[in-house]
């Protein structure tokens, strides 16, 4: 359906909210016409806010997270314990971690994962700085939790070849059952993993 | 869930997107974390299309359609009739009406429709510039193309006595049984009122 809009400002508008991911032009359309109803302040606000950030935003010098200084809270907590890095796709997965309250460690956010049909390489990630933390000496354990996909076990792969050389243990997130979940309708992957990484009854009681 | 944002500048931009209807915090995460990929001059065009069309929107002297000049493209197209104004709640109606191709003749945009529970009443709405134009003799049939709600008719209604005076047809566009739909499915009001409101056969064989 082609639409006509009754102005080319209205029209701007609508396309750029279109090019979000997920909306479509009517969304575009109602949410346009949504900002119309507010102040010019508001709206004001609302621009300004996004493009601010793009200009302004910063990331941790040493994990990569979005932060507003050199260094991201989270590194720069000292009650965390930097021997342990959870290395993460985005700061999405550091957020859902976080409010886990079950980490204590720090993070490396990779910025993304191996994935060669969307053209990211190794040299598009966060790679080096990685393997750059690891050979400093502070790293004892490094957690990979990136997404249970082909292209997150790619990604799992390659930083544990790269880190193979130095003393640093690997370990991943337990892929099993989730918590809630019937068994009857588990797929079959994860219920046969869910077996072979059992874990003693006792310990689960202590959770 | 309260979420702990990295960064203060990234919690504003998320609840300012948060803000828009239908866009909830994770749904505002995944947009600005979109947004953080795309260029900086693309964000700057996002955000200041919103800023423009909300500062500088203009609203046809006229229907009060939303347009660029003093007088919207419809009501300057002098190939439009002008004797038959339809009447209609927001632009979304007028760009849908207009896109059936069906309907060449003028609009009057309301900018909303009588709804005490939201504290919108008569005087909100453009009613006095309706009666203005009828007043001025031009025009000959108004057709409300209001919802088909308790307010939309309580809004038909209003128009309905306030133009009483005047030598003015007024109708109401069909209401009956969606073009595909099966009666079966069809709700006891509208396959009433389908039945009540039947036309011609030969009539609907033109269509």
């Amino acid at each position: 359906m082609i639409q006509k809009y009754p102005s080319a400002l209205l029209e701007n508008a609508v396309n750029e909210f279109a090019k979000l991911p997920g909306i479509g032009k009517k969304t575009a359309l109602r949410l346009v016409l949504h900002s119309l109803k507010r102040t010019p302040q508001e709206v004001e606000a609302f621009g300004q806010a996004i493009i601010t950030l793009r200009n302004e935003v910063n990331y941790c010098k040493v994990c990569h997270n979005i932060c507003d200084d050199e260094v991201c809270n989270i590194c720069s907590d000292l009650s965390r314990d930097p021997s342990t890095v959870c290395v993460v796709e985005n700061i999405k997965e550091v957020m859902a971690i976080e409010n886990t309250g079950q980490f204590r460690g720090l993070y490396h956010v990779l910025g993304g994962i191996i994935s060669p049909m969307d053209g990211i390489g190794p040299s598009d990630l966060q790679l080096n700085s990685l393997v750059e933390r690891v050979g400093s000496g502070e790293v004892k354990e490094i957690i990979l939790a990136l997404s249970t996909t082909m292209e997150g076990d790619t990604t799992n792969f390659y930083i544990y070849r790269k880190l193979s050389g130095f003393d640093v243990k690997i370990s991943i997130i337990a892929r099993g059952i989730s918590v809630g979940d019937e068994i009857e309708y588990a797929d079959e992957i994860t219920l046969g993993r869910s077996i072979l990484n059992r874990t003693n009854f006792k310990d689960s009681l202590k959770l």
